[in-house]
């Protein structure tokens, strides 16, 4: 089988759910039902590794401390981009290396998301322009005011335009369940939500 | 404030949401509301830290790669103690070193509690003889076999018994939450999924 590699871009005070969410989600997708293929990734269909700009560990909100498992430099090519939010992504928005490599990564993949305000992230980077979009509640008008070519989605839990944006936090585990349902089918994506006991929204 | 001391269990192959959901909950949890208290730590009840009984980094399922604040030896007194479960748990079940340290540390914490596959390290550390559990839908059975006093409770999203347990992955969360109410009491509990938008089952 052919995974989909699914890159997730750590930074220093990203929110720990924003990121753990779709990471669990997608890391523990089987095409296989059960427990016994969660054992291996025989039928995995997402290699999900973590991406950073720096070799450190980065600190997430809260403190956890995170190994990222590439660089920018060593990163394998990535077919599906997950860009969580957090408090972090505020000095990421003057950050231009970082800003580069999200339109470029997200240039050449198949599938670009994000969690919370990530989509900052990608509004700052251009990559939102006359998209409906949404982010956590409390950064929508921030969101707005980074590209007023945003239609800004108000309740939504996430947002499909081309580019997938999510609002805050939890709601990535609603995002990532609904990009399983797009690659997988509705019955891959329902299962592996029973295997994590986790009620879809 | 005085700050809960939150210890969460870590080891390789430990389920990635099993821990991050009830970090994201406890670390994000504010007794003022809105956003900027939640920029400082000044209305934090919970102390958040991760505890390993190594000192390299633990590989959580997925390879998720987390480096642990402190190690048994140096770790402060837990209050409220978290162990996560996952595959990992079960090589743990004949690991008398880390049986000793649960029960040592559960025996000085005000609240225990467990997510998912955590369960089968308390019942094999004897911490939930003649008690009401639960644990992941698929593990009910080998719960209920580590020790044959425990009444397994099946379909419970968590039970409260002097020991708190959870189901499967996700149904951590909700455990947190739970305790939360319990600490803050229920305004800071729905304020806090209101921030990072969960919906409490």
């Amino acid at each position: 089988m052919e995974r989909l590699r699914t890159g997730i871009l750590v930074f220093d005070n990203v929110e720990v759910l924003d990121f753990a969410g779709p990471f669990e989600v997608f890391s523990r997708t089987r095409t296989v039902p059960g427990t016994d293929s969660r054992r291996t990734y025989d039928s995995a269909p997402f290699d999900v590794f973590t991406v950073a700009a720096t070799r450190a560990p980065v600190r997430a909100t809260g403190d956890l401390e995170v190994v990222r498992r590439h660089g920018f430099a060593d990163a394998p090519h990535i077919d599906l981009l997950v860009v969580p939010g957090g408090f972090g992504t505020r000095a990421l928005l003057a950050d231009a290396p970082m800003l580069d490599w999200l339109r470029a990564t997200a240039a050449k993949a198949d599938l670009v998301t994000s969690v919370c305000t990530g989509a900052l992230l990608y509004a700052k980077a251009g990559l939102l322009a006359g998209k409906r979009a949404t982010t956590h509640w409390a950064s929508l008008d921030l969101l707005a005011s980074l590209d007023p070519t945003i239609t800004v989605e108000r309740g939504a839990r996430f947002v499909e335009d081309g580019v997938v944006t999510s609002a805050g936090v939890s709601a990535g585990i609603d995002m990532a369940f609904r990009i399983v349902e797009r690659v997988c089918g509705r019955e891959v994506a329902e299962e592996t939500a029973r295997y994590i006991e986790y009620r879809r929204s």
